[in-house]
């Protein structure tokens, strides 16, 4: 166990905590429920926004910007919309200040009182409708197809890093179609691509299904998810895209001429990961010596160590592995501080999650070796001075792998069927996991089993498959397995 | 003159806001002092973006980000800084909604006040330098290099597209040094990373100075500048960068043990460009046929137009053209659309600032040629077939040289030298542009000369020459020249 690490079995929500603030990813700021994200932890969110971005254009997006205010009444225009994001939000009243007339400071000045409050987005359908109107008159104007990078706040009670914070980064996509089918196939495609980047670059196995309706986002027809599952046996939603139907159209007017000179409100998706993802990232594959980010994530994937500190021959064999390295495209930092101690090192990018670290001593050097360590499992070996690069090159490749394929067998490891609600109950609390059961379909017997258990339906997954069965709670009858879990 | 667009004789300032209308870059939102960045428009703004953090990366800084929200009482903790920022800001007041009691809508839930106001960031000194309290303690921990992109807001009545909006996007790098002398030489050492951007890849040339006490920065030391020139002949400051001393360390008690053991306050600078660069991009280049994008800031380099329309023999020849330029890493598209007209598609091309365009007909494709047409020039030449891709590469080089020297020129010939106040008036009123004049240095001097003529110090350029004087209003005696201009 690292310093200043508290070990999972000991306590999982600490050992989370004790991650973030000694792998220097985030902490708490000064703002109640506003995080500052550290460069560390910035670094790797840098890594997932490049990986998306891409994603997102190599599939026809483009991306622009949108006011961070929405007028107050925006929101009450899609009457579930408001519902589901009215409440907890930071509301602009005022837009000036003024010195204090009794002394020190400053005081807001009653005279610049707004005449209708703005609101800081909780998400932006709203305002991106009301712009989409002015966009498209005709069906030669869709689909839009459009992405913005950009911070949101919804006013957060409990905060946890990354997890729930007041305001976090995401990518919010708003797209516009001329019909319903083509959004339907816009919202299942982001889907996919969401499920391709958490699996292949974060290694993170993902379900893809749907939510039930009591679960839909404020304003969606559907609502299709990827759900992770983390070491503590807990799900987390860590994507999600909806088909929207003409909700949002409806609301803010916006329809087009089709192609047989008729009128029709447009139709929509949207679709949105957030920072979130880096609170799943670390509960998907971190131990208790830190943090482990896969290779294709990683800022730095390879730290050199000098062992015991930098001298000539060590610098020099240090630096034709690092130009091989980077013509391989690997990214590799040289340690080179003389203060510290290798240990204290070894122990430091440990703690960071470097995929592997490669210690450098005259010793080895004389036999004509280095030692190559990786982060993963841990294991060590000594690799031929020459070979290096290419076996570093294939290791980042097996971390990768393994760390994706560990993650899967825990994964589907903890998907236990479930055939009567006292076994339901016995799973929940003693192993775990998703719990696939038979559920009548209907709001209220979800919301019973919440409220009994705290599980809710995480989703019904695509590839469910059509099975006769009764439901875990009611015995109504039932024709597909949900998956059921406690969530964060 | 391009549909749509008001020339620049008859109206500079409507020829601007129709070259950003025309060519789809911005537009005003519903939200007061608001913009919307188009598409088009913010993949130029991705393009500055990315260039400028590889810039800041080269020189040693890494990426964080910091909250939204700033509790008000942190504004007037640095006395300076509160004069200068505190007064047009959005003032958070409230954190919930709730549906109105008396009918349709929500209103501000009055149980919901927050115990101090928020301010949204008008810039993150206070908040950066608050965190910053709990990073450094020793010498070990300097420096700290951090920049940050995000959203800022300052309250404006009088807005312009790109040029002062309310909401606008920016950088901001916030750096903590052990020595002044450290701090002063990032702060200018930073001004020339801006200095290179702006010349090398917006192609336009500025000036590098210092500002005059009355335009430094709120609670700066010293303010770096570089000042471009638009085509009105009104100056516009495009980056700025702050020697801030210990300003900022004393107002939030940052000290760190120094070498020697003994306590001392942390030396700091901050230094930020903004989407304002797009405003100074549009009007150093555009002319009265649209937009005019360097070709090192175009998302798209090149368009191919089939003529009159998309057929076989033209695709073949059109995607094989296209792999030889994206393999020179040149980016080009194929606008194949059907319904349009090629005469339609060349001044949608020219408009949107597209710096190369090759014209692909069957005519010419008999002769072994293809038409390329430059944006800058608007010149055509017929090129053959196999020497195409390599004629465009250099006509990209071309272009962009031929840009920075066409606005250096206009630059260099609107510096103009004034001995006396009435000369000064005849400058400014008839010709416009920089005026190089000897000033007294005082503070009102300065805003003497503004009230009369609207023209304020840009810089104090850092290659002013030692000379004695007679400053311009007063004819107290002066040792060196500064510049003068209205500006934007």
């Amino acid at each position: 166990m690292a310093k200043g690490i508290t070990s999972r079995k000991e306590d999982y929500s600490k050992w989370y905590q004790d991650i973030v603030k000694e792998a220097s990813l985030a902490e708490h700021s000064a703002v109640r429920g506003c995080m500052v994200i550290k460069p560390h932890g910035y670094a790797i969110w840098e890594n997932m926004r490049d990986q998306l971005d891409k994603m997102f254009k190599d599939t026809g997006h483009v991306n622009a910007y949108f006011p961070l205010f929405i007028p107050k009444s925006y929101l009450s225009r899609e009457a579930q919309h408001v519902e589901g994001f009215a409440k907890e939000c930071a509301v602009i009243t005022h837009h000036r200040l003024m010195n204090d007339p009794n002394g020190d400071g400053v005081v807001v000045d009653p005279s610049a009182k707004l005449e209708e409050e703005l609101i800081v987005r909780p998400t932006s359908e709203t305002i991106i409708w009301d712009t989409y109107k002015n966009w498209i008159q005709s069906y030669r104007d869709l689909p839009l197809l459009i992405n913005q990078w950009a911070n949101v706040v919804r006013w957060e009670m409990r905060t946890r890093l990354f997890l729930r914070t007041a305001e976090f980064l995401w990518q919010e996509g708003h797209t516009a179609h001329a019909t319903s089918e083509e959004a339907v196939e816009e919202a299942e495609q982001m889907q996919r691509v969401y499920a391709q980047f958490a699996e292949e670059y974060m290694a993170m196995p993902v379900v893809k299904g749907i939510k039930s309706p009591n679960e839909r986002f404020a304003g969606a027809e559907e609502t299709y998810t990827i759900e992770a599952l983390m070491q503590d046996g807990k799900a987390l939603q860590a994507g999600t895209s909806h088909f929207l139907g003409q909700n949002f159209a409806k609301a803010f007017d916006v329809k087009f001429m089709n192609e047989n000179n008729k009128e029709e409100y447009v139709w929509a998706t949207s679709w949105g990961v957030s920072t979130r993802l880096m609170g799943a990232l670390i509960m998907t594959h971190s131990d208790d010596a830190g943090l482990i980010i896969p290779p294709r994530l990683a800022p730095t994937q390879v730290m050199i160590v000098p062992v015991p500190k930098p001298k000539p021959e060590i610098d020099e064999a240090v630096h034709k592995l690092m130009a091989e390295l980077r013509a391989k495209g690997i990214s590799v930092k040289y340690d080179s501080d003389k203060k510290k101690r290798p240990g204290f090192k070894f122990a430091e990018h440990e703690l960071k999650g470097i995929p592997v670290r490669v210690a450098i001593g005259m010793r080895d050097l004389d036999k004509g070796v280095m030692e190559i360590a990786r982060r993963d499992t841990k294991e060590k070996e000594f690799i031929e001075v020459a070979k290096v690069a290419e076996h570093i090159e294939q290791l980042l490749v097996d971390i990768q792998d393994n760390l994706f394929q560990r993650a899967l067998e825990f994964r589907d490891h903890h998907i236990t069927i479930a055939e009567d609600f006292d076994e339901f109950k016995d799973i929940l609390n003693n192993k775990g996991g998703f719990i696939s059961a038979h559920w009548d379909g209907t709001t209220e017997t979800e919301l019973k089993i919440k409220e009994l258990t705290k599980a809710t339906i995480r989703c019904i997954p695509l590839d469910a498959k059509e099975e006769e069965g009764s439901c875990i709670l009611t015995g109504k009858p039932s024709k597909k397995r949900v998956l059921f879990a406690k969530a964060y």
